[in-house]
């Protein structure tokens, strides 16, 4: 039902790896079809985009107006919404714009910074908001609100202008909930467009969809190769791969929550992966005797199933330390630290996309209403990528303003390095200041 | 010798959309060229290295031992090269060093920041630097030098512990002022390989190079493709373009400086894009009248004759707003304002990667000097892109922390969305701890 790992196993280095490997996917067939797509988009327009969407959503519409969702719709959507979820969807987008006030405060509030140098040489940057983004949500069958309140509101917060939002609607069923949530994020355009083709209109911009700056958001494996096509033509945040959680917890957790948050990841898909890596033999014990009797409980337990037996892991090691030795290997998008004194060790914690520190803690207040954005580096990449947030909508811009005598100082040195790079009208422009 | 262009004109913006544009490199051919490599130095490790090096730099090593450039080696460039040039060195390294300490300051110190709510509940950010980073610097004939300083001194002041320096050595031929420069700053790695190998040995790691978590600096084609393709095994910087300058000068601008800076700029390469706007008719007739004269002395004519005959241009506007209507259509790497009072007018100014303000300051000091760094956003993605800073080197993971009456209220509104989306062991998750 799920596979038992330990440290003191001779093979477990390999199995660890064998376990987070993910097969190579064969990519030449998705980018042939994403690369035509995004070829016809840019060429065509709002035509080649009609045809796509009703071709591949299985609509008939006449115009990207009719595929258009006027503000008027939203607030409609919203005023249909069940009061309860509204009141959760309105407390989920006034915590996650708190959350971001104080991110954009912790980095100096997104103002421009300067200072003057010992020769009147004045230095620093301006800093600024993008103009206009893009959101990609998925929709249809598998719509998630939540995903356009953890992208739209980091943006608003950094002081981008203008949010663009396109989500598919395949044979035109709409999610009310997700137009709900856009209605209370003030997006200022909704698309009901989705796949390569709301990447390539989004980054080309077509007659009626506007071109913006980046691309954020997740999507399938279409929408993921056509973000990494466009990238360059625009900015994109990180390609998400599966969701995982690693759970470290010790005898002071819950059995039945660390089972329960092993499904929530692994409800996710097939490929979403649940960790648990304990130093209680116990605990261990006691999760893989209670995991089949809950797991009839299951709505999901098909894809749970199948997800805990091929992804998922029960790990023991010897102490704290070993695990989070392994948790540094894994650098995981969720860390649940289902421990007594979770402070005391973050400083151990070299990489994860969120920490989620204590028995109190579940993961899934992080997937909703705890405030940091839920659009998390995936599958080790927390290594070198971080959750979205305000940063990732800011752009800077290098001042340098030069005095007469900063600038004969700034030109000698520019004259001489010019020169050994080989870069003669670098020294001759340098040059010309000094003597100038 | 080089396109006039008027605002006037009635063709102005497609004249302007034309200049910008750049021929669709055919990729297909670059990319199963860079592919096979990537994949043989994954599969084979050293042994491949070397082969690769031995064939495509003309180079007869025996094992990458040979091909690492030792600390000592370094040292003895560093004693080697002329004091003038070290002096010139050092001072680059101190100032851009400086700067990015004050750039570190603006953004929090890179200090971990939190709140706490309402519910007792604390939120925040870890915030760290990556581990290892990999460095790419252009070698043989067109080395760099400044290159290095440029990337190496704003990953060591965010914090990078480890920095690998990837240079490539065609017929074992190396620049000592390019060692002398990783000496200086520290670099931990160097090695004398390049190309599409070069940056497969630091995304996947061989036996002798180690695997880095992101890799910046720019390279030719292959290096430029090769990027793109690990990009998500490792993060990397923007895919650089070919540089630009876009020069607003009014009376008060020397018409020697301004074109000396315009062919600082065309010598880059033959893609270099050097751009004139101004609303003085006078300036633009007399940078036309004294360009051919000035051009026979420079010692790569050739290269810049052909860069400012096909993609430079003189541009005449009817007022300083329109010169800067115009730089805000491209966006451009880099933007000398040759004004009177141009402080004035930087509100105005919406996208460049670096702003060089008045006539004293030449862009050639942000080259070598002044303090940031020169890898800026090219080719208008200065939209979504930012220069090199340390933000680049930064990690940051949210850190959630429950209490029990805190993650009662969070996940109240948690369950109630998860029921919306349909992921019902996410709610089952939640509800777990609102009665638990």
């Amino acid at each position: 039902m799920i596979q038992k790992l330990s440290s003191q196993d001779s093979g477990f280095t390999d199995a660890l790896t064998e376990l987070l490997s993910m097969p190579e996917a064969d990519e030449a067939e998705v980018r042939r079809i994403v690369a035509d797509i995004l070829a016809n988009v840019r060429r065509e327009g709002d035509a080649e985009l009609v045809a796509l969407t009703n071709r591949l959503d299985r609509r008939t519409v006449d115009s990207v107006a009719d595929l258009c969702i006027s503000n008027e719709r939203l607030k409609k959507a919203y005023e249909s919404v069940d009061p309860l979820v509204v009141d959760a969807l309105q407390e989920s987008v006034n915590r996650v714009r708190t959350y971001h006030e104080q991110q954009l405060a912790a980095l100096g509030g997104g103002a421009d910074w300067q200072f003057e140098d010992d020769f009147g040489n004045r230095l620093g940057q301006k800093v600024g908001a993008m103009q206009r983004v893009g959101l990609y949500a998925p929709g249809g069958k598998a719509a998630y609100p939540s995903t356009v309140i953890m992208t739209a509101v980091p943006a608003k917060v950094a002081g981008v202008e203008e949010l663009v939002l396109c989500v598919p609607m395949p044979e035109g069923e709409v999610n009310e909930v997700l137009l709900a949530a856009a209605y209370l994020c003030d997006v200022d355009h909704v698309f009901g467009i989705g796949g390569a083709q709301a990447i390539a209109a989004m980054a080309y911009g077509t007659e009626s969809v506007p071109a913006v700056d980046k691309i954020v958001g997740p999507g399938n494996v279409f929408v993921a190769t056509a973000k990494e096509m466009v990238f360059g033509t625009v900015g994109i945040d990180m390609i998400a791969g599966p969701s995982e959680v690693v759970i470290v917890a010790d005898d002071t957790a819950d059995v039945e929550c660390v089972i329960l948050d092993m499904f929530a990841q692994a409800e996710h898909d097939e490929m979403a992966q649940s960790i648990l890596i304990s130093a209680s033999a116990s605990l261990i014990e006691e999760v893989e005797r209670r995991l089949p009797e809950m797991l009839e409980q299951e709505a999901r337990k098909q894809i749970i199933s199948t997800s805990l037996r091929d992804r998922g892991a029960l790990i023991h090691v010897g102490n704290l330390d070993e695990a989070l030795g392994v948790v540094n290997r894994i650098a995981p998008e969720h860390l649940q630290l289902a421990i007594d004194d979770p402070s005391s060790c973050l400083d151990q914690v070299r990489w994860a996309g969120a920490i989620f520190l204590g028995v109190n803690t579940a993961e899934v207040v992080g997937d909703y209403t705890a405030g940091p954005s839920h659009v998390l580096p995936t599958s080790g990449t927390a290594r070198f990528g971080s959750p979205l947030g305000v940063y990732d909508f800011q752009i800077r811009t290098s001042l340098i303003e030069c005095s007469r005598e900063g600038s004969i100082r700034l030109n000698r040195g520019a004259a001489i390095l010019a020169d050994e790079e080989g870069l003669s009208a670098h020294a001759g422009s340098a040059r010309a200041r000094i003597k100038g």
